[in-house]
């Protein structure tokens, strides 16, 4: 089978330590809480003409066992984490052409200030931000923003959805020409070109309309990662580009097929859905050099940290139960895209909490480790087969990994005419193939009954 | 008497178009929707050697008269607004010296996103970050996070008193010496050094701690405007620095006076609480020529502009009176700070309506316009008699004012030695001669009785 588009580059980066133990390798910057820290990255990956930098969040040290931050403290594993926007805004800076993706979190954020944030971030940035949509998955973060709990997932999603109508009616207050800034007349603006929004959710409410133009792209590039049900029918709606992380070729497959024909469903052209998965990649000169650098980075990560992480992604303290005992069933878990993974991993292994945590502290998601070759045949398998329309690169450590690929990898890829060598356009949308959407174009991705009940005719 | 400290110097900047009607002028750059404008000023006022760069907010497109957004979209007064972290962000990354100050609102942020974002900022800039700490004032504002009306003055200055007591908590989370980063041992940081916060008030609750290492400057610097008398009283407490504006020196002495009285009641150092006057410089080669610059900048304004503007700035639709008649009381104002201007200038002129309307838009805050000599004599004398540590100067027009200002005030100011050539640290607390807070130092600025109530011994 031929590949129809190249395969899509992101690059995933945490604003503060990488992985569970990346800050420990010899390659490995330690000076992430500095803007020059995120600049040099950032070229590195405009250089090798990335279509996108992302830099995941959460809103809390991580209380991942026995509701304490000491484990996440002591071992470096999700935290610090910075205000990603700020790190992206130094980042839009000195770069000119690559996409910059921000985590934001429609549970703990008013949509008016993610709505003016992204128009600002995607003005200065001329066309290339991306919102990743979160709903935030922990308690310690409900317990930032006043409340003991995390609302259920429903309710996060219920909120989301609202977040989501009044943010993209913000971005459409300004007519794309509603500026004119006629020196000679004093005419600044056109108001007749300016709505307001007067939107009322059960969430939110926002009258707008936003103090910040139509941003360059009508919307900035939508991000969502939900694998539950309830995500993905919101990503299938929302989402220019899917993030997603899985432990087979085949779960990969299933998820793609069942989010392409999801969004077909809704009328959308699935190609206008990019689907991205997650991928620590580990190349070397040879396969023994690339299994070596995997040993070392597993060498480095402490078993109790394994524990400790797969708690964080959870929401669950696993070590309340036995662990020796096999993985019990788990009601409400905080990611299920994680928790799906582990439950087939669990499964096939035969595995106890132990072996478990082991395997997920040191695991990286959709490991491709070997040569050039090796990783390139998979990622092109991946993507013929119809796993990925391409991959969120998750460096075992930064800058080090990142340059090994850039230096092993991405020559392959080149040769091969999987990946762009320049990039044509400017903006984000441009690099992915997105359309831009037209003022309105947000009454396409709202439900019927939910569109009426807030007054849309 | 001579002068004992420098003058600071502070550049007021929207991240928008500038003043009522500053963006039809010849030498404004009409690019302020890109990071190379931001870029380009921050570069400029660094190597002029200012202490900081301000840029204000607020959270809506004003509907300054009638209920309408009409009149701000028609004249580019008060809107766009950018978001001025993500400006900023833009500005830190190309500069290294300059402190760059942004408003953010207590009123509609949570104190967990404001302490990360500034606290991020301070990182990035390695010490730079400054927080002008505002309620909002206006009931546009308001309706674009779901309420009707503002809340009232005392109300929302009795959340910024929980925001500034969960911030500055949250900034001390962790210990100055909590990170260690042992690549041998794994140690990442040491749990015992990182508290929680456990903040819980009346308007907001967070438990904390916060997912970022405590500032280079301990707290970034913090900036406040309030005028009334509980602002007075917040800033008193709170404040590194006070940005006002008076209508005559003698109101600006008084201001200054009871100011740095009540700090000192309070057993602060007054010197350790900057007071930096808002003025609109305009200089010339000549007299006539400093004149000119300033007929053409007022002929520029449209009379309904400077109507709307007022009714902007106090949050009072005047139309609503007869323009013939004088001032009526008004009770709750929005900027009570204009408000006495207005007032004053109002009686003194025995002013209509319609006159007061018609000077407002093309006033210019503490105008100061003159030759370089005539300035310079204002600014000592200003600072020699007690009204100003400094001055926030607020440009007719961007990138010119400030251009006329490096080239022909600049050399005067530093002829007589009252400003710096050459910036002696890299913080902006270094800059303005303010003391790096200790871990706990909010204790100091929390009046006994709340501090009692929120569980502190």
């Amino acid at each position: 089978m031929s590949i129809k588009g190249k395969i899509c580059l992101a690059g995933f980066l945490n604003a503060g330590p990488q992985g569970t133990a990346g800050w420990r390798q010899p390659g490995a910057a330690p000076d992430f809480l500095s803007a020059a820290y995120y600049a040099r990255i950032a070229r590195m990956l405009e250089n090798a003409c990335f279509d996108l930098i992302f830099i995941p969040d959460a809103l809390a040290v991580p209380r991942s066992m026995s509701d304490s931050t000491a484990p996440a403290i002591s071992w470096g594993a999700g935290t610090p984490r910075l205000d990603p926007m700020v790190a992206l805004g130094a980042m839009a800076g000195v770069t000119s052409h690559i996409g910059l993706a921000a985590t934001m979190s429609a549970s703990f954020n008013e949509p008016y200030n993610i709505a003016r944030s992204f128009a600002t971030f995607d003005h200065l940035s001329s066309g290339r931000a991306a919102w990743n949509i979160v709903t935030s998955f922990q308690d310690a973060e409900a317990q930032n923003f006043g409340m003991d709990r995390l609302p259920s997932r429903e309710k996060r999603y219920d909120r989301a959805e609202e977040v989501l109508q009044a943010t993209t009616r913000l971005w459409d207050s300004w007519a794309d020409d509603a500026l004119v800034e006629n020196r000679e007349t004093g005419q600044f603006g056109i108001p007749e070109k300016v709505s307001d929004v007067s939107y009322c959710g059960t969430y939110v409410q926002v009258r707008g309309p936003l103090a910040v133009p139509r941003p360059p792209q009508g919307y900035p590039v939508l991000v969502q990662a939900g694998a539950s049900s309830r995500g993905r029918d919101f990503a299938a709606r929302w989402a220019d580009v899917i993030f997603c992380s899985h432990e087979s070729l085949e779960s990969a497959i299933a998820f793609y097929t069942d989010m392409k024909s999801l969004a077909t469903a809704y009328g959308r052209d699935p190609d206008q859905l990019k689907i991205l998965c997650a991928t620590c990649i580990i190349v070397g000169t040879t396969e023994e050099d690339a299994l070596r650098k995997k040993q070392i980075a597993e060498d480095l990560v402490l078993p109790e940290a394994g524990l400790s992480r797969l708690a964080y992604h959870i929401n669950v303290d696993l070590t309340q139960y036995d662990l020796d005992s096999p993985l019990p069933p788990l009601d409400e878990v905080g990611i299920d895209g994680h928790y799906r993974e582990i439950v087939e991993f669990a499964q096939r292994e035969n595995a106890t909490l132990r072996q478990l945590g082991k395997w997920y502290g040191a695991r990286s998601e959709g490991n491709m480790v070997g040569t050039p070759q090796q990783v390139a045949d998979a990622m092109i398998r991946w993507q013929e087969l119809g796993a990925a329309d391409g991959f969120m690169i998750i460096p075992t450590h930064v800058p080090g990994a990142f340059e090994d690929i850039i230096a092993l990898l991405l020559p392959e890829l080149r040769r091969r005419n999987v990946v762009r060598t320049a990039y044509e356009g400017t903006t984000l949308r441009n690099h992915l193939g997105l359309a831009r959407p037209a003022r309105g174009a947000w009454r396409d991705r709202v439900p019927q009954s939910a569109a009426r009940m807030n007054g849309v005719p």
